[in-house]
């Protein structure tokens, strides 16, 4: 998926926060494949890592950092990608990965609430 | 688990946002447990259903708006309510069902990313 995709999907077609307003199955369907995306403690935990880089991260930084196979690590690499929540280029023998922010965005203003709520 | 259990693993154990520091694996453990109770379509339109409820709302209302059983519900519903999403009360015949607004706001705070980086 390129980026200028996944800013159309995560610009365009949803949402409303889930605290203004039920979601319709099809922005259910989107919210909650995003979701399963981050469902895993090791993609949530290459997902943060990826975030929090300077930029981009090169995938050789990232695999010594688990105790699972390069191959799972890649696995998992690709899930968070078709998500919409990474992306990345090959250069030479490595590839080098990037959160993409309007996702990230998107997906944390769907969950947003209004301050006088969350004092409930 | 009860509303102020929740309000100090919520506020308590975690975390910077994603964009701003990598998770350790106990944090990337919670997390993932939370976006999984959100991974199902099912679960997240009962998850925005109760949110964007005005308050309360009894599970009566819920099961009409599904093509699926009423037990399917209720198990749907106790995985939200296990992640510490939402909370209950019986009264009567019928459980009524309140967003946990300090769980959404942790949950999308984790996801959260500057302006400035969402521009990118």
């Amino acid at each position: 998926m390129s980026k200028q995709e996944i800013a159309v999907q995560a610009g365009g077609g949803c949402c409303q926060p889930i605290s203004e307003a039920a979601l319709d199955p099809n922005q259910a369907a989107e919210g909650a494949t995003v979701f399963k995306a981050l469902s895993d403690p090791i993609r949530l935990r290459l997902m943060s890592i990826i975030a929090s880089a300077n930029g981009e991260i090169c995938v050789c930084d990232l695999t010594g950092q688990f105790d699972v196979s390069g191959p799972t690590i890649s696995h998992h690499l690709r899930v968070l990608r078709e998500a919409g929540l990474v992306d990345c280029e090959r250069r030479g023998t490595w590839v080098y990965y990037w959160p993409v922010p309007d996702r990230l965005q998107w997906v944390s203003a769907l969950l947003s609430i209004p301050e006088v709520a969350a004092t409930r």
